[in-house]
């Protein structure tokens, strides 16, 4: 039945709503690192940990990014930026919607982060700089990818063919060749703790 | 310290682990329908009411996709397309993560739709067609657009100059003609209380 007399609050569920539904404040913890530095690890022990305690986060990564939402961009220079605005943008709705959101993807560019930086709110973002020397990075070659660039194979391959820019000023600073998995992710929750993101009622 | 004798166990959080977490079942309510049918409001009040009870959920709309993450594409035959398709992939992100995911946009292609069908497994995919007469949606207008297309000020709009292809056998039928918007959200739970998708105990 249609009854026009009916007044429909026009209620739209909040971001601190959708956050302090979950017990959490929302932000978007940006991982970036060579490759092979462990980001994927660390992202993924950080999320099963997170999850042990009950808390509500998603991980973006290669995996479930490029073969999905950003299939139709290559490696150009103008689609590795796109590859980033996407994400960041993307990133942004899934703190909209109150999770903890981990992102795993090498973001060599300052210029990439700072623009996903200044597309949440301050204190939303999270830089989290998995530092690992290139070195050992190349040693572990978990996916053979640095021997194929040492080849010629991929033309532009991040530390070897193409530049690194490292943060300045991370917000956290995982250095793993002398840091456990464990311990970088007790570090990167304990920052988390303390700063308040576990509780929705800290500020 | 680095111990390389710990052994990390790679383990991921998996989809229906986040859908447990949450006491649902992860899935997208894809809104189908006219400028005007009401899109917005039944999803903002479906929202809000699974928010009640106490569901994880989130809105994809206008309002937060199409001056971010798909502000780059404008209103081409081609550019329709890949707002669709990168909507249906954000969603399936939003449904790995464990959410009710709601998407609110005319999507007037069943091609389209099928696409966004097809790229989530089975059963979490539910089209919603908020079916509204083009006269009451015109009448309402609510943006003023269908007095701007009848002018010739937008080149294709649907429902005046673009087909609106209504779904054949939508999963939820909505005339709004017939029920108020309080009515279409009941019926909209009813079905998703039916089918087992806020119990993640129901199978």
């Amino acid at each position: 039945m249609n009854d026009s007399n009916i007044v429909w609050h026009d209620h739209h569920v909040s971001k601190s709503e959708r956050s302090e539904q979950k017990n959490q404040k929302a932000c978007v913890l940006w991982f970036t690192g060579l490759s092979g530095s462990g980001k994927s690890t660390i992202a993924n022990a950080l999320e099963s940990k997170l999850y042990e305690m009950g808390k509500h986060t998603y991980l973006l990564d290669g995996d479930n990014v490029r073969h999905g939402l950003n299939k139709d961009l290559g490696f150009s220079d103008q689609d590795r930026i796109e590859n980033i605005r996407r994400i960041g943008e993307v990133s942004k709705l899934f703190v909209e919607a109150g999770l903890i959101t981990v992102t795993a993807f090498i973001s060599p560019f300052r210029s990439d982060r700072k623009i996903v930086r200044d597309l949440v709110e301050s204190g939303e973002f999270i830089e989290v700089f998995i530092d690992t020397p290139l070195e050992i990075c190349e040693q572990r070659d978990p996916k053979g990818l640095y021997q194929k660039a040492r080849k010629g194979e991929i033309p532009t391959f991040t530390g070897i063919s193409s530049p690194y820019e490292h943060p300045v000023s991370p917000d956290i600073h995982i250095q793993t060749a002398h840091h456990s998995v464990e311990e970088s992710v007790s570090s990167i929750i304990e920052y988390l703790s303390q700063k308040g993101y576990l509780d929705a009622s800290t500020h």
